[in-house]
């Protein structure tokens, strides 16, 4: 079993290759090596696995570059590289550039390398794909309209998706991930940042910013269920999605104040002392044209795709996996 | 006010020639000029308006001849040019390249024109945008699940529309039409040909194919109705569209069995008659895929787009616009 990971460079990815350690094989087939490429960087703590982890830098708006991976033959694919929605915004040509034709130049290596090569792909999709005016509750006939440039361009990619998979040229799953939350590491330029930071910051006794209202709202999932989806992506029977490869993940509802809320209850007033407000109109501007209602995850869940039961579990699932299980800004 | 058609040559850009002949105007503004451009054929009868008619063989998919178009700066364009469905499926690189990223080419050439440059864009996407499993009735809030390629490339196309509209390169209106019924002329590589076929050739005195089972549904609009859409789309006030630009165009629903039905009300057992079956499985198949349920197209009446009432009245413009009011069959 071999494994190809794009954009594994960045925190999902390597989330996603320590949880790949942890289970050793994808359906009893055990996993011999994985391939991790990325456009920038190169991945960090490859040592210690049972498996061979190569790493390298591939640029996949390169058709050639995609070609050259795909000649390895993996079995399976975990298609994570992609410009994020802030970039996507402020960069309308390179958001196009990697997040649509980059995914077009490894479906077409993939449907021309041979007609017996059927890989899985495992596509990172995203909450974006929907947009407003919501339903009180949006199920999983939901339209996709979103309303960002990165929206769009993961909506054309699971459209991609669907077609060459009932072409036969590949076998898609992607995966509608809700807001990681609480990202670790320091911020990258998604808009959504502010999210996980009045969140991370605080607890290691930071002060955060409050960058937009209490009433924006969104969907969650934690790191380590973003790597649950991804592995159970890649073992699920195809035949159950029918023409539909995408499915929207299971996630948590909340406002910032809602998460405001819930850090209170797991780390007490003086956590939530480190939070001050400061709108951002670009911010602002982004969190209210998504305003994410509550969503049924029907499919998914039918499928056995779990994650955590509240706000309060995602805080406790960074502090136990990013943190040691301490909250170091209760001794600042 | 300068017009651009593309995809003129086809039947329904000829029709939308004349419908603009007829109008004269769009919004008060006199049209002055009119330039059809099509990658095949040539604008027949472009004599006798009161504006100047331009016929040019122009390729999409060549972006240099995109931005030639465009250097003229149209206020008006027409976006019809595609790949039909039948050929999309069986040319899949085809498909994509015009229907994609042809599109792409012109959006470009007119985002890249110049920052003033903001004409409105009438898109003709398709029902084929949908795909089942479906629900009773569809509304506008449906999901977009194509289950052709022809499909996702017009779902695409709605997807870079509101992109670029939301950004301000252009002002794109996109109008899922139906399957046009009765499509005059010769067939063409559509599947959903035999929609029209059962009921034009049989009005003539001439033998037609029921090449799928009678169960097999779709949602219909005169050529007609089709080019009053067009033309509404031009003068729409867009701001009441939002984000969302693309509307689900008003149709009669009815199954190949209804059709039949209507046919025997308005023209009798002896055209009827004319009908033999015979089932072609690569259109039972493609039909099967669609089975398209009945819609309420909301968004799209509320904004003052209107068609016919009934098949029977279907049947009834085909005969008054395309056989001089008379059913020559009925001679024969």
């Amino acid at each position: 079993m071999k494994i190809l990971i794009t954009g594994g460079g960045g925190m999902l990815g390597q989330k996603l290759i320590a949880g790949l350690a942890k289970v050793g094989s994808l359906n009893g087939k055990k996993i011999e090596s994985i391939t991790v490429v990325d456009a920038y960087k190169q991945s960090q703590a490859l040592d210690g696995f049972d498996f061979k982890i190569t790493s390298k830098i591939v640029d996949i708006t390169d058709r050639k570059e995609c070609d050259a991976m795909i000649a390895e033959k993996p079995d399976v694919i975990f298609h994570l590289a992609a410009i994020v929605s802030g970039e996507a915004e402020s960069d309308f040509e390179k958001g196009y550039r990697v997040n649509v034709d980059g995914m077009r130049n490894l479906f077409d290596a993939i449907r021309l390398h041979s007609d017996q090569y059927c890989p899985r792909v495992v596509f990172t999709s995203s909450v974006a794909v929907y947009g407003g005016p919501y339903l009180d509750v949006a199920d999983d006939n939901f339209i996709l309209q979103p309303t960002t440039s990165y929206g769009v361009q993961k909506a054309i990619g699971e459209l991609l998706l669907n077609d060459y998979s009932r072409r036969g040229f590949l076998d898609g799953v992607g995966l509608r991930i809700p807001t990681l939350c609480v990202r670790p590491g320091l911020p990258n330029s998604a808009a959504s940042g502010v999210f996980s930071n009045i969140i991370r910051e605080p607890l290691m006794g930071i002060e955060a910013t409050l960058t937009a209202g209490k009433d924006a709202s969104m969907i969650f999932t934690s790191p380590r269920s973003a790597v649950g989806f991804l592995i159970h992506a890649a073992q699920i029977d195809t035949a159950l999605l029918g023409a539909r490869r995408s499915l929207m993940m299971p996630g948590i509802y909340a406002t910032l104040g809602d998460e405001i809320d819930a850090l209170r209850r797991v780390a007490g007033d003086k956590i939530v002392g480190f939070i001050k407000e400061e709108i951002d109109p670009f911010v602002q501007e982004m969190l209210t044209s998504w305003n994410f209602p509550r969503f049924e995850a029907k499919r998914a869940r039918s499928l056995g795709f779990t994650c955590e039961d509240s706000f309060d579990e995602l805080i406790k699932t960074h502090i136990a996996d990013e943190l040691g299980g301490q909250i170091p800004g209760l001794t600042k």
